[in-house]
Formats: structure tokens, C-alpha cells, sequence
């Protein structure tokens, strides 16, 4: 027997597969003297350590031998309860067995492409929309639409019979989306899930931000808008954003139907969320805590995204124009049509500052080269002064290159 | 707009799904009165939950924001080059940029597959395989080719240039396999990785189980010999066996262009494994702990091992041979042939017993529907007894009709 030329022969989804161009960013940013707007972190300040910490200790004091054993695929029992309670109280009405708890939010986004991509599949989403999720469903190897989006975020009326033919689902950020910092309107809410019940596609709403509005009325969700509306909504929300993103723990609240098939395909992606995570952030939640912890989060994050605004009224350049965020963790930036901002962005790391260029953000539409995604969640007040006043700087030369 | 007729359109590998034989009979299990020998549960007995509470409390004391916070993809530094110590004192060497932790080896096999399989490519498996890489492969859609065994196991010049044509990686289980309590011998160990290192053939050793003996002396791992004779080998390995499976915590060792594709498929699964979980098990193991713990862990199972095939050669009558594992958690049994397993469970079951018949664990070949398998580890003694009786009795039944 000879040799073979090659060792091993990847699938042809592993070939096509490329670095990220935000992981390839944020291994620069971890440079100390680099002030970065470029990461996605949450702000460690809104860790509930001590709770936590006490919660796993009554976890493993009281019932250590089931929070160390294999457990159910659909996830811990209470914890399910207390998501569709939650879901009540912001008025969907969701049962328990609606619900699938999942290894961050992340997870769910691997198995709804498993669930419904074949390859060739069109999946609609919004133009930018969330890299994750890109990614993600790549795996699958859809055709992405893209939605057309103005300073409102998603167009409802532009999803018609064309645009919906033959798609398995649109995917929706409809709070402080990742990128733009966009939330979707009340009638362009209405409108979407009356639409999307018309046409049959089912609706993605993601959202990890939504209990992170530091500005302004909660709007109803997609998922209670849709179930109302005759629309088949699949709603995910995480732990990452409220409590913190190191547990690994969102969850799915979809119907019946399609959760019995998240299960199956759970029991083969990775069997089941950890018990001892999921028995301790029920303990953590269980007597109303988020009640008490998240308005000290969303004080937070309000007073860091009110720094960043001001230094971007004082520094940026009357060409450029952003986003206003009623919550979530980033602003979004278009500068003067013919800028380049992965240029501007080699231009800011030579001097220090990090950010992530748009571009990344589109699928199934030419990217916008001219836009770029700010956080404003982990960098001290006067590092935020001090990077915008450099990326003002160099967008000014830019424009006036 | 008309309602169109279907809500929504699945995937065709979502469509093929079917619900595992061993969850349903897992869910019959779960009443109080049936003794089960069906479950691949690990004994809570072997769980060092204080150990473990106290690593949780550690981390959270000295770390906190650091194991509530987003980690790096590849997993937590110190637990990497713990794994590859490891590796090293076994025997293999193994860098810590050669392993990546994963959410228990589960999702290993999901990541492989999505690395390795197109639709339709060639996977080869043991006939027996564990049931859990079946179902995960499948969602890839391969074409299973089983390589015959024998009751040494897999038997590798069986793998010949035309059972490998086109084959992407042979999956074994080299250490008391999952269904058959079988152990592949050293000579076997050697053909396999040089046969294989001819063919071109990437090995992914699973080995869940190698800490588990309790007869017999450890023979050296795939990985270790496939470097040597200049094979690929990916080795899965877990901590669900030698501390607890709650937590969900494995880890792939695999050359360097493969972890870094498989980096890139996680990053997209799940992002990264809980980091707090990678923390405090770092923290359990990381001065010696396991060398106190296994011995403890191994003496239960050898007792419990022995407790059951004492039992067997008390009540099965000489129509029925069994393994005789020399580690982990399962015995294999093969009937006179015609009778048939599940039928036999539908009678066990309607006596309170419980078993997992053989037929689900084949693929690439006609299941031998004479099979079961029995895991030993959960029962009480007394239980067993009992219950190992009454498959005797059916046996005898089964032969007689």
C-alpha cells in the first residue's frame, strides 16, 4: 500500500470555513495598552459573584449527586417552569414543555440550522445582522437574503412572496441589535409577524439584550406579537447578558413540534446543558433577584454608552452619523460613503484603538465598507474619551483623503 | 397571501431523526419498581462532591469575574496543559496546543462530523459502536460501513484497501467499548494504527472509560502508538467517568490543523465551554487528585462488575455467552441466535426488568438482533440478583420456544 498524498480529506463545509475577522481583531486588543470598543464582553461589574457563589454551594450542600449526574436533554425542570413564568410575565403565554435549555444562546442558532437548512436553503436575515449567527447557519450551507433595513432596523414590507420564496426562516434581532444598536418598532413588530404568518415563514427572535433597556417602554415580544398573530415564532434568550456569559446557558421557547426535534438533535450535538449550571442559576433567580440586580446592570451600561455618546458628539465629524441605543451594548457607526472602515480600523490599531468594521456583519448583500460596531460596555470613561477622540481624528484625514 | 398548507419546512436530516430506542426505554426506567440495567449512568457513589464544592468556591473567591466571563474557544489554559500532562504520564506526546476542551466528548463527535462528513461519505465504525457517534455522524448523512469484529473486538485487517476507499476516519472504542465491555489487545492496537497509517485513515479514538479498569494492566493508547507509526489519531477524552457527567466537560487531543478547524467549528457550536466549569475542575484535579480518586472509583465498579457476572453464571443457561470486561460499565450478551432482544425486553419490562437490546448499535450492517447489553454500575446488589434471575428465567423461555 502506498502513501496517500494527503492524510485526511475535511468535509467540504470545514474547507470553506475562515478565521473571524472579529477573533482575529480581538487577539490584537488583548494587547494591554489597546483601548478596545472592538469586544463583545459584558461588564464583569454585573457579575453576581457572591449570589452565585452561594448558589452553588446550596447546589452541591443540598443535592450534589443529581447536579453531578446526566440529565434530561429538555433541561432542569424548575429551570424550564421559571423561563415560561418569565415569558408570562412579559406577557407570551408559554408552558414549560415550551422550553429547551440550551449551552448559551449560541447552541440554539447550531441546532435551528440543523433543524431547518438543507444546503441551498434561503434564510433570510437582517442586513448586518449578528456575526454568531452568520457563522452559524454557514455550517449548513444556506443562501442568505438579506432583508433591507433602514434607520428603523428591519423593513417588514420588504419580506414578500419573492423574497420569502422557498425560505425556511428570517432571523430577527429585535432589541439593541448586535450590530447596529437598532430596536424594531411596535407597528414594524405587528407587521412582521402578521407578515410572516400570511407567508408561513417561521420567525428567529433572538434576544440576548432585551432586559438590558436603559432608555424608554420594554415592546412586546415577536413571540408573544406572533403567537397572537397565528406566526410560528422561535424565541431565544440567554443567562450570558443578565447574570453572566461564562455559564453557557440560554434557552429555546418555540412550539411543541419543533422543540421535540431540538431535543433530538440536542441528544446528538451534546446531550444535555450541564445540571449543576442549570440547578444553580435557578437558585440564583428563583426568589426574583433579576428584580433587584438587573437595574443596577442597566445603570451601568446606560452611564457607559452616555460616555461614549457625548465623546462622539464632541469628537466625530458632522459626515458621520450613529446609531442611539435605547439598550444592549453597541453603537453603530456610517461614515461618509467612500470610507473604508477596515482601513480606518489599521489606521486606529497603529494608534491604539480597536474596533470591528461592518463589513463582516452582511450576508447575502454587498457589505456596507463604510460602517463599523462600537462597544461601549467594559472601557473606562476616560479610555472612551480618549479612543474617540482618535478614531475622530483619523475619520476627519479619512474624509478628507 | 394564501396560509400556505405547512407551517414550516424542515431539514431532510431533521426529517430522518427518529427517537433514540434507548430514550424511550430510559423513559420506562425512570418508574421506581423496575430494576434497570439499561442506563450508562455513572455511580453518584464515585462523585467527589465536596472536593468539587470546594473547587467552585475557589475559583469564585479568587476569580471570579474571570469564570463568570467569556473565555477563549480552545478552553482554559491551565486545564489544556493539564490534559497534556496527562497524555505525557500515559504515554503520548502531547503539547497544549494540541488539545481542545470541549462540552463533553459528545459534542466531539458532533464537531467531527460536521469536520469530516459530506453527505454520503464513507464513516467506519465497529460492529457494535455506541449509539450516541451514530446518531450524531447521521446528522451529517454518512454511509456507515462496519468493520467486522470478533470477540476480541475490532479486527484490523479487516480493514483492507476496499472497506476504506474513500472513508473519511475509522471510530473506535478501544477500552472497555461502549456496548460491548470489550477491550482491543496490544497486537490488535499496533496492525490498527499501522494498517491505518497506510490507508491514509484518520483514527478518532473515544476512550471515556480507560480510567475505569480494574482488571488487568493499561495498554497503551491509539494516539500514542498512531504517532509513532506516523497515524492520525484524534483522541476524545472525558471528565464525565472520573469525576462526574453533570458537569459536561471533555476535551479532543488532535494535530494542530485539526484543532484549529475544530476551534473554528466551536466557535460557531457554542463559542466555548463554560469557563467556570473548566476552572474548578481544573482546581480538582490539578494536584494529584484522580490518583487518590480513581482507585476508590475502580473498586466500586470491579465489585459491582463482579456482583453481575456472578449472578449470570448462577441463571443464564449455556446458550448464552457473555464478555468479561476489564474496565468501565457494560457486559455484552449474545443469545442463541433466533431469539430476538427486543422481544425479550417487552417481557423483562412487563417483570419489572429493564435492558438495553443490541440491534440500535449496529450500523453499515444487519443489526444481530440476539444481542443486549447490561450495565452493572447503579444497581444494589440485591438488585441485581434479582433482576439478572429474571432474564435467566425469560432466557430459558426464549430458547425453549
Amino acid at each position: 500500500m502506498d502513501m496517500p498524498a494527503r492524510p485526511y480529506v475535511f468535509s467540504q463545509r470545514a474547507q470553506q470555513l475562515t478565521s473571524s475577522t472579529i477573533r482575529e481583531i480581538l487577539k490584537v486588543t488583548e494587547r494591554p495598552e489597546i483601548i478596545s470598543f472592538a469586544g463583545g464582553l459584558p461588564s464583569p461589574q454585573g457579575f453576581p459573584i457572591a449570589r452565585m457563589r452561594a448558589a452553588f454551594d446550596h447546589v452541591l450542600d443540598t443535592a450534589g449527586a443529581a447536579a453531578l449526574q446526566y440529565g434530561p436533554t429538555e433541561g432542569y425542570a424548575p429551570l424550564r417552569a421559571w423561563v415560561a413564568e418569565d415569558m408570562r410575565r412579559h406577557g407570551a403565554q408559554v408552558e414549560p414543555d415550551e422550553v429547551l435549555i440550551v449551552s448559551g444562546s449560541q447552541q440554539a442558532l447550531d441546532m435551528l440550522g440543523k433543524l431547518f437548512i438543507d444546503p441551498g436553503s434561503r434564510v433570510l436575515v437582517e442586513a448586518p445582522s449578528y456575526l454568531g449567527a452568520l457563522q452559524s447557519f454557514s455550517l449548513c450551507g444556506p443562501e442568505f437574503a438579506a432583508v433591507p433595513t433602514d434607520e428603523g432596523g428591519l423593513i417588514p414590507e420588504a419580506i414578500d412572496e419573492s423574497l420569502a420564496a422557498g425560505a425556511r426562516f428570517v432571523y430577527v434581532l429585535p432589541n439593541f441589535q448586535n450590530p447596529t444598536g437598532l430596536t424594531l418598532d411596535l407597528p414594524r413588530r405587528v407587521a412582521l409577524v402578521q407578515r410572516c404568518a400570511q407567508l408561513g415563514l417561521p420567525v428567529i427572535e433572538d434576544d440576548p439584550y432585551g432586559e438590558l433597556r436603559y432608555v424608554g417602554e420594554a415592546l412586546p415580544s415577536l413571540l408573544g406579537l406572533g403567537r397572537a398573530a397565528g406566526a410560528t415564532v422561535i424565541r431565544l434568550g440567554s443567562f450570558s447578558k443578565v447574570l453572566a456569559p461564562g455559564l453557557r446557558l440560554g434557552y429555546v421557547v418555540a412550539p411543541r413540534e419543533i422543540i421535540a426535534k431540538l431535543v433530538q438533535i440536542k441528544q446528538a450535538t451534546d446531550l444535555h446543558t450541564a445540571t449543576l449550571t442549570q440547578m444553580a442559576v435557578y437558585e440564583t433567580v428563583r426568589s426574583g433577584f433579576l428584580d433587584e440586580h438587573l437595574p443596577r446592570v442597566r445603570e451601568l451600561y446606560r452611564r457607559q454608552c452616555g460616555y461614549m455618546l457625548e465623546a462622539m458628539r464632541a469628537h466625530f465629524p458632522d459626515t458621520a452619523r450613529w446609531t442611539q441605543p435605547e439598550g444592549g451594548m453597541f453603537i453603530w457607526v456610517t461614515l461618509a460613503s467612500g470610507v473604508d472602515a477596515g482601513r480606518l480600523l489599521q489606521q486606529a490599531v497603529a494608534r491604539n484603538v480597536a474596533f470591528v468594521p461592518g463589513a463582516p456583519f452582511f450576508a447575502g448583500v454587498a457589505p456596507w465598507a463604510n460602517t463599523l460596531r462600537l462597544s461601549f460596555v467594559t472601557v473606562p470613561e476616560p479610555s472612551i474619551r480618549a479612543g474617540i477622540a482618535v478614531l475622530g481624528d483619523l475619520i476627519r484625514h479619512a474624509d478628507a483623503a
